[in-house]
């Protein structure tokens, strides 16, 4: 099976990846530009934007950081377990 | 060296942990009461507060649900590394 069709690790990381794609492709980032700006790999921000990893606070200001974009807009009001 | 007087990892898990210590002591919750609704160890709990670990987007979720606050708010503004 293919990575890309692996469902998301629950209803946050999904919609936390999702956030944080929307946000990209707004910037006009690729993948690859935001792993560079956040100082992580690019095989692990695929793995974030399919909901794939539960990403620590340190990531998860990483990645806001690398998208102009404060980390309490990027968790609010996710969906609990 | 005692486990409370170890500095925080970073100024954003310091900063995070005392957002989860003012909001537990508000709600005169104890860290074991803390634990119990949030379903994780009051060691760990201390440790967040302390700011001595960097908590995981699952567990940031399940503190906030037990304190009965957005977890956008936990995590707005907090200093970047």
């Amino acid at each position: 099976m293919p990575a890309a069709s692996k469902p998301p690790l629950s209803p946050a990381t999904g919609e936390f990846g999702k956030r944080v794609r929307a946000r990209r492709e707004t910037l006009g980032l690729s993948q690859e530009g935001l792993a560079e700006n956040s100082e992580l790999h690019w095989s692990y921000i695929g793995q974030v934007e399919r909901g794939q990893v539960n990403p620590t606070l340190r990531n998860i200001l990483r990645i806001a950081e690398a998208l102009a974009v404060d980390a309490g807009e990027l968790v609010a009001k996710l969906p609990s377990e």
